[in-house]
């Protein structure tokens, strides 16, 4: 399969790995939004967060952790961020499963996004659509 | 205790329930991002994403993966964000453990986060700092 992070995992490709377990690897994202940023992935090929199984998800959020932790410890952050994108509309650019873990601190002045509000009975109407739909 | 997201469960603050599972409870924020915007959240108050057990995050996640499948069907959207943020310098505003599902359009002009590059040596130095952290 022609997937650079398939190809990262078998070693086709080069990455400088940060954290493995069975099922699951965590390399530095090569355009990291702060320095020590880390994609925690399936070693197999899944495309979406839709696709993993619960025991995956155990796995994959478990590196997550570990790595947030670690970045805690060894980065000497006092935060940090864990991030799926889901589908290209959400800025996943590698059709490829992955967790970003980005280690935050007071300077690195990243914006949050913006928030909204409902007008009167909108919520409702928004949480029956996805209740119907779960 | 005093946490909104404990009272918003137990009923005593009103909140817009989207999604339950034994341990877990979703909800719509009240402040969206995109409209049907939910907080997948433990019952149990936990601060941090670090004080969650394998078996919770597992729990957590498969509850933020329902969501984010019955925003695609129920809201016609294409794709959706999962995002944690621990800690105040991550944007954590309420300290009691929660995951951002955040459904997706084209046409929601949301900016994801700059990315930078790493100096010669300098992916090695930051991923040997978090592995020895581990």
């Amino acid at each position: 399969m022609d997937c650079i992070f398939c190809k990262t995992i078998s070693g086709e490709m080069p990455s400088t790995k940060v954290y493995e377990s069975a099922n699951v690897a965590g390399i530095l994202d090569i355009h990291p939004t702060n320095k020590g940023h880390t994609l925690v992935m399936p070693k197999q090929h899944y495309a979406s967060l839709l696709d993993a199984s619960g025991d995956l998800l155990k796995e994959l959020f478990e590196g997550a952790q570990k790595v947030g932790a670690a970045m805690i410890k060894g980065l000497d952050v006092k935060g940090f961020n864990v991030m799926v994108s889901n589908g290209s509309v959400a800025g996943q650019l590698i059709p490829h499963l992955h967790v970003h873990v980005i280690p935050r601190t007071l300077e690195d002045n990243l914006q949050h996004w913006p928030s909204g509000r409902y007008r009167e009975n909108e919520a409702e109407e928004y949480a029956g659509k996805i209740k119907n739909a779960l």
